[in-house]
């Protein structure tokens, strides 16, 4: 039996720690894993690896290590920059973490739950939930992306805004070094400065330093009352403007703030039954959640008075309330449709990025009449959450024109997007990552000393270079 | 002129670069800076030096570093793990960055403000109060304390529990690396994953890894209403219970919730003039605070709703409600009166230990019980952060007794409350660093690859070892 380009034996050996169902070779059994879910990249493996736990992943990796075999994490595969896909040259193992799958402890007194990396995120809600708490990192993926893939690109959504990036809502990490040789960061602790703060390594690494194999994370206490509703605004500045009101008002009873331009929900509207409310005719729509936790107070409330409050100062145009929890997951259905709707209409070239929300709406402008002079058939289908200063900021094509249209002027519209965000202080990667789709951009337009620095944590972690080779800067 | 050991010419050249004013030489001028505030540490160097900017900082690093001449940073001098002080071989310089003053930008409408490392945390609390914004860091030495201080300790302080420690209020970093470049990562933007988030390196690394010189913070919108409360409780149980129910009640609305035994408060009434409350005679009482941000309600509500409650469930013996601001800066007072009383006292053995909050009762039980043993005059004087799981465990001894007593059992006293702490998941430093103080039980007690992952970082960061030797773990 061939057990690979170089015949070293690694195959029988992995097979030997992680049994047969642990191996996958086949090339139909490969194929899921060496593609990512939106087909942009595709790439080759000597096989897909599965340790149903960290003894297993520790094994896998010293033995890829002493062969300096590169290794390639990967979790739900829902990534959107390719982080997740393995190179051409097939020399890789994808270790998959999607048997790493216990919940080890939910603690609702401290507040904390550990989870291992192949939980799906919305296993981990689940639990948390199921002990009376609340883990709030929420996204449109998390009934397929992983914990492990969260932590490894530091995943935002629709909640950072009250609760922080999942960097903010993870206290311990477990973590498989390149060597094989463990990190046990599994604390539960709110305060330890005990030397440096070691997980902060891996979160948002990308799997190029280790693979994340478990970790503990916060809860919270869920709100006890929350109310949704649509406000229809007439430009961004507006939008910018009922933010400052809403935080104003609100503080911490402001869960979400997220934005949706008409373009974006005509086009869902063009391809659901589901009728949109009139509101989302206006030329923005903000869907702003609020929660609640003293069991007097009603957080439909909070929204009504900062409506009433904004319409007398004239930053909305409208707004709804959602008058029942259907009514509120309809509202949420609505904003999460839109990257379906999206993709269904051919895909766009996306961005994710962030900038000052005070740059916000002329940064927008900018770009808009940037892309027009480009092709006026290209049209910015712009949403996200702008609570955090962070639009998803997608160029696509005007109805009725071929999607293929943009795609073939991608160079041309990245060239505008980054230039215009980087200009204004803001990121060409809020919440995806860098992967493979921006290695170059990051490579050439971050800083040296911050290049040189991240190349310097990356000897000195994987001084082989064997954890996902060509992902990231380093 | 013998300008030091070697006689390279540095000081001759710092000179150059800092002016006179910027170089202090004389043993007068160099002595406050050789010797913490508690006078548990001296050392010596050849030099304090004061620059004014980042550049200047930066050619100082460069000219030390080309010599191989250790740079011992130092804010307010106000650590208390000697993490500031240089150690007794002289060679070393001080780096101080008290000149290095300015807030450079306040910005009310994304919530960011951009100081320098040498600005007391006081003045930036004031530079955003005087925007209308809250930079919520806050701790007992505030007034002297300085920014650049705080994030290389990762500060706690009071208000943790709501907004979390010196790192998640901290947006971007601008830093001095050891051979003299600058990183300059003074972002403010709430997501950013364009490559390894290079700033969490700093934060709370004491200065073994470079200079801080500014930082882009966050900042919030300040409560519309606050209110503080004193509850007495039977038990440190009865603490935890009640920490449950203000969480479960008050979500975010809950901004601090602090512990202080009877003890500390009798002693803290012995030395003052000003009459405690009644209630501090009960076993142990904590202080509450509330903010709410809608201004149709009213934060003394909440914690009358909670302390109804907690009396009707049995939680608290009982609860008073400060009735104006100057009762509710009396019980601040009272909080942040007790580390001053127990240093008049002759001081104590100190300790920051962080543990899990469903721990904490049992763990100090038998703290106290083989402290007991140890020599039944000690007396463990406990105050602190419960809502992070972070209590302040000074050994002092009874009223009467010569402080000396406990000191000269430190070792024994040490060996206790760590064994304790650390057989509980907690940690031995939770907000005061490692420094010297901590150094030795840290280099013994971390895990191995906690330990090489840490020596890695620094050998990457600081190949020659010249920042701040002999400090932190690494």
């Amino acid at each position: 039996m061939n057990d690979g380009p170089a015949d070293d034996g690694l195959l029988e050996r992995l097979r030997s720690v992680v049994g047969e169902e642990g191996l996958r070779t086949q090339a139909q059994d490969l194929a899921p894993a060496l593609r990512d879910w939106r087909g942009r990249f595709t790439g080759a493996a000597r096989a897909l690896v599965l340790p149903v736990d960290t003894a297993q992943a520790s094994a896998v990796l010293a033995l890829c290590h002493a062969r300096r075999i590169p290794v390639v994490p990967q979790g739900g595969n829902t990534g959107l920059a390719g982080g997740a896909t393995p190179d051409a040259q097939g020399r890789a193992i994808v270790l998959s973490t999607r048997r790493l799958r216990r919940i080890r402890a939910v603690d609702p007194h401290d507040d904390t739950l550990t989870a291992e990396a192949g939980c799906l995120l919305a296993e981990v809600q689940q639990a948390a939930r199921e002990a009376g708490r609340l883990f709030p990192l929420s996204l449109a993926a998390e009934g397929s992306c992983t914990l492990g893939g969260n932590l490894a690109t530091n995943a935002g959504g629709t909640q950072v805004l009250r609760y922080g990036n999942a960097r903010e809502l993870t206290l311990g990490i477990e973590a498989v070094l390149p060597d094989g040789s463990v990190f046990e960061g599994l604390r539960g602790l709110r305060k330890d400065n005990s030397g440096y703060d070691l997980k902060q390594l891996f979160i948002g690494s990308e799997g190029t330093l280790g693979v994340i194999t478990a970790a503990t994370l916060r809860l919270f206490t869920p709100p006890a009352d929350q109310a949704v509703a649509l406000a229809g605004v007439a430009s961004l500045e507006q939008a910018v403007a009922l933010l400052g009101q809403a935080r104003e008002r609100l503080g911490p009873a402001l869960t979400a703030f997220e934005l949706m331009s008409s373009d974006c929900l005509a086009l869902l509207a063009r391809q659901t039954s589901s009728r949109l409310p009139p509101l989302a005719a206006h030329p923005w729509c903000v869907l702003l959640e609020a929660g609640v936790h003293n069991p007097e107070a009603r957080a439909a409330d909070l929204l009504e008075q900062l409506g009433t409050e904004a319409l007398e100062r004239g930053r909305i145009l409208d707004m709804v309330l959602a008058r029942s929890l259907a009514e509120q997951e309809a509202l949420w259905a609505m904003r999460e449709g839109i990257p379906g709707a999206q993709a269904r209409a051919g895909g766009n070239v996306k961005h994710d990025v962030s900038l000052p929300v005070t740059a916000m709406a002329s940064v927008l402008a900018r770009i808009g009449t940037a892309l027009r002079a480009i092709d006026p058939c290209l049209q910015p289908l712009v949403f996200g959450h702008l609570g955090d200063g962070n639009l998803h900021l997608n160029v696509g094509v005007v109805p009725g024109q071929d999607a293929a249209r943009a795609f073939a002027l991608e160079a041309q519209i990245n060239a505008v997007v980054f230039d215009a965000v980087l200009a204004s202080g803001g990121s060409f990667s809020a919440e995806h990552g860098v992967g493979q789709l921006r290695r170059e951009l990051a490579r050439r337009t971050l800083p040296p000393v911050h290049r040189s620095l991240m190349a310097a944590v990356k000897q000195a972690l994987d001084p082989l270079g064997i954890m996902n080779p060509g992902k990231g800067v380093a």
